[in-house]
């Protein structure tokens, strides 16, 4: 049951745009980073040239995980937009200071907060994913989280292809992530433009 | 006559080891960013698993390219290892602040030393180049100064599945590189880990 995550990028190491915030937490990317997700999105199915790739890239990240960990921040970020039936059909550790009562939602969706960190939310979903692995949904403060302990197994990035010129890094050295070689599984580029790019971390 | 460059990229987005400093001016990087490249360059064919994709790729890159510019850091480390009959066999023109009479090397290259700047540098290499495209060898902070200037046309990142942890950065946000959007021309995953990325800059 590994730990794995998937993250947008851009070439210049960006996973929001500029001047990221709180209420609007990606910054100012016009939606750059994330455009390429949404024919899948919208139809979860091919609708412009790289739909096929890229909705078959998104189907295996899918169909792989599950359960799922999720920092605060995106939480309170997104709990309301996700709304009382959200679109991922899962457990989701929320990994929190604040208790609060797990919430059954709509179509599969849990949503459990952990407050004794992130060791014990990958337990728990280890626990919950039900013989699959489990994904890090984000943001990105969490993966670095997980990257700097050492507990990611694997992980895509999806290479979109704009310079942003600032915003959030993810592999940022001050992060504490560890120096490591990887171990390349897959490398897919998409005519969206778009190259989805899968790793394993060795230990 | 199409300005490129190509360029090997840790995961985390360094050019260089950490602590990069005259003498050592990859850093501290064991070697990691560049030893695809070895195959290639004691053999000039295939010898490892990855050998014929990523000599295939080197081989393009070196056949567009009908002449170089260099930077004066980058001169002034590779002046001695690269000898009399240095690996390029094509113009070379090093932009720098210190005049100097042109050097014709064996095998073809030469070496002029232009003092007007990036642009000026351009030009001659462009004349020389004999229809085809301009290379700029590096180093990072060459490249930086033309992608700021918005004069690269095309340009290649080989992916290395290292995380660094440190080095020098090709997209700073500080060196003034414009945001933009990029249209993808080819990705290719060698057996190596190596992933080829060639991007359009679109103007």
């Amino acid at each position: 049951m590994a730990l794995t995550f998937d993250i947008s990028m851009s070439l210049d190491g960006f996973v929001t745009g500029p001047r990221p915030r709180a209420g609007e937490p990606l910054g100012e990317d016009d939606g750059r980073l994330h455009d390429w997700m949404i024919p899948y999105a919208d139809f979860h199915q091919a609708h412009d040239s790289g739909g096929n790739v890229d909705a078959a890239v998104l189907d295996r990240v899918h169909e792989r995980v599950g359960a799922l960990v999720m920092g605060r921040s995106m939480f309170d970020v997104g709990e309301e937009p996700w709304g009382p039936n959200p679109p991922f059909g899962l457990p989701v550790f929320v990994v929190t200071h604040r208790p609060r009562a797990t919430a059954p939602m709509a179509g599969g969706t849990t949503y459990e907060f952990i407050v004794d960190g992130i060791d014990t939310a990958l337990d728990r979903a280890r626990e919950a994913a039900d013989g699959r692995d489990v994904g890090i949904q984000g943001g990105a403060n969490l993966i670095t989280q997980y990257l700097a302990a050492g507990l990611v197994d694997d992980f895509q990035i999806h290479w979109v292809p704009v310079l942003l010129g600032g915003g959030t890094r993810l592999f940022e050295p001050s992060a504490g992530i560890a120096r490591g070689d990887l171990e390349l599984l897959r490398g897919t580029p998409s005519p969206s433009g778009v190259v989805h790019v899968e790793y394993r971390v060795k230990k």
